[in-house]
């Protein structure tokens, strides 16, 4: 069991991170001071696979926890689900004194975590992220969100858990598309702050992908150091935390431009560090042979789905929607080396939006034919 | 123009209080550091009577403003009201950097700022009540909230405003019995806080109900001050701001009770007063003579409306619903002395419905017949 602490003065969290947590959150989240059972959020697929365990363990600590399940996907990330869940909340009589215990990936977390940020102004909840993408990314940081149909995690708010249950475990039960999915992002974190992560990487990956404990426990830990840190020094994305958005930028557009439906998220975001390398390239950032290497990099953690069919106007009119991208002042982040991140602003929108269509020409020439 | 600090570290803000202070809200602001206008969220009502004022202010210091009209009334406190505004907001093009200016009373403060905190993870706002129960109570201390069917301010957020601008002027456009409500909230706050307001509003009361210019403004100066020292010392509501509830949970139910059709909030208000005076009475809190110098206050301010028609149980039920009531220690608010409130714990439940059973008996005994 490894701990990594979440330094955000009176909000303070540790992020646990092992293998087989699920089967002890009872006991660990009893130690950390809760003295009743917790209202369970999940979907149906994670609750077949990891309910009993966890379930059992609360059980012994606090008795019996109620389950809240929600449709599993994206699209139950909206409004109404929400108020199915302040209403089952209602139903159980959930007070004040309550707290809400989110098993599953990034969108479980995202809901109930905006659930309790909202319910009576907020109850505690901890975080128990079942894919490698919640345990890496999401799960830290306190962002939660939902969708709405103009765009997503439009509505949301900070409110960091109490603490995260990441159980290393939980990722030998994921498919292969969503374990490198969350790797893309492990991949951003180590280009935008951990040259030493990303050798780790480089050296391990076919263990990593196979989920080898030991590897993959490293890897969680690294990068929830990495997100930690961030966090640390800019809870509310007001400066520094933008960095955590590289490879985001051209990643939402390239979700958003096909609907959501040809990406994984970390596979966009995968392109997204391609096209920012690139694009970084041409604007005289980091030399070729380094963007050479973290291209490889993220071209050996999995086959990226084609860009074949995205028209740059569509990545266009996504992009001018996404609401970090502010039309007076356009920031994107690059990176100045391997392992270090840089914020460029006033980016011209003209040179980018060029560059965006080179880059898809490129991309969808040197593609084989269907 | 009279300033209170809200003293909230980095969340502090300033509570301007003045006669005729939304004509000058444009310069005022920009003072404050806002750089663009905001977009305006209000009802028609409260619009067709300061909207010119305001608007034509915030089009000299910033441009034109735009503005999002909701219903009138507590009902569209609402999730169906709250999704128009982000809709709103969205063909608005608002984004991190816009801001919210809530033109109303508490109903436009709860769901505006509500959404100001939900909105891309928190925009920044500002209040400006135009009610007497919004400048003395809703506007200071970050509460927002909206309803569900269940129940009222179920669903919220603290989210301090940037600043507040109370308009004494705007009061003398109030309906006597919106000003008497507000009035009772007053009195609360100077029954839990500060004797020698109670002394003020005893000796003033006429000139405050025929809204004189000097008193009002001392009034509402006095109750900003009192609120917002409680709110300093306890902004997230885990001890000391539960004071602020004193006459609530009573008045709450009776609220409830009633389907929120019988009662202002603040009517309400009056009538927890003097249960939790009575109460209080029975427990040996406060003496007689202080007791009936209270309830003559209260009844100097206006007619409550009658208790007629309402059944203990119905009030009970009402009570255990309560968000803040929790059924493993209830507490209650009384006052140890006038200006001084006390919070006791362990009330006991059959000890309180038999009261509640005595007090509706006695007043409803004791009015007058229809």
């Amino acid at each position: 069991l490894k701990t990594i602490h979440v330094e955000l003065k009176d909000r303070r969290y540790p992020v646990f991170v092992g293998q087989g947590l699920l089967g002890h959150a009872g006991s660990l989240l009893r130690r950390r001071g809760f003295a009743a059972a917790p209202v369970i959020i999940t979907n149906r697929r994670v609750f077949r696979l990891h309910g009993p365990a966890v379930l059992q363990s609360l059980d012994k600590a606090f008795g019996r926890a109620p389950v809240i399940k929600i449709g599993d996907g994206e699209r139950f990330k909206d409004h109404s689900t929400l108020l199915k869940i302040y209403k089952a909340l209602i139903r159980l009589h959930a007070n004040r004194k309550s707290w809400i215990l989110a098993l599953g990936g990034g969108v479980v977390g995202d809901i109930a975590g905006y659930a309790a940020a909202t319910f009576m102004r907020g109850i505690p909840w901890v975080m128990a992220p079942t894919t490698l993408l919640s345990q890496v990314d999401s799960s830290v940081g306190g962002k939660v969100a939902i969708n709405v149909a103009e765009g997503k995690n439009l509505i949301g708010a900070f409110h960091q858990p109490s603490a995260v249950l990441s159980d290393t475990n939980a990722l030998r039960t994921l498919p292969k598309r969503e374990l490198r999915s969350g790797l893309y992002e492990v991949v951003r974190s180590a280009a935008i702050q951990s040259e030493p992560l990303l050798c780790y990487l480089e050296r391990k990956l076919p263990g990593i992908l196979s989920v080898r404990s030991r590897e993959i426990e490293h890897v969680v830990v690294e990068a929830v150091r990495i997100k930690a840190a961030v966090v640390e020094s800019d809870e509310r994305e007001s400066g520094l935390r933008m960095i955590l958005n590289y490879g985001h930028t051209i990643g939402h557009a390239l979700e958003a431009a096909t609907d959501y439906k040809k990406f994984k998220h970390g596979e966009a975001v995968g392109w997204g560090m391609i096209a920012a390398l690139e694009y970084g390239s041409e604007l005289g950032l980091l030399g070729v042979d380094q963007k050479a290497q973290l291209i490889q990099l993220i071209q050996r953690v999995g086959p990226l789905p084609s860009l074949r069919g995205i028209s740059v106007e569509s990545l266009w009119d996504s992009l001018m929607l996404d609401k970090k991208f502010s039309s007076a002042d356009i920031r994107m982040v690059f990176l100045r080396k391997l392992g270090q991140a840089e914020i460029r602003t006033r980016i011209e929108p003209a040179s980018l939006r060029k560059f965006l269509q080179r880059f898809l020409n490129h991309q969808q020439r040197s593609e084989p034919r269907p």
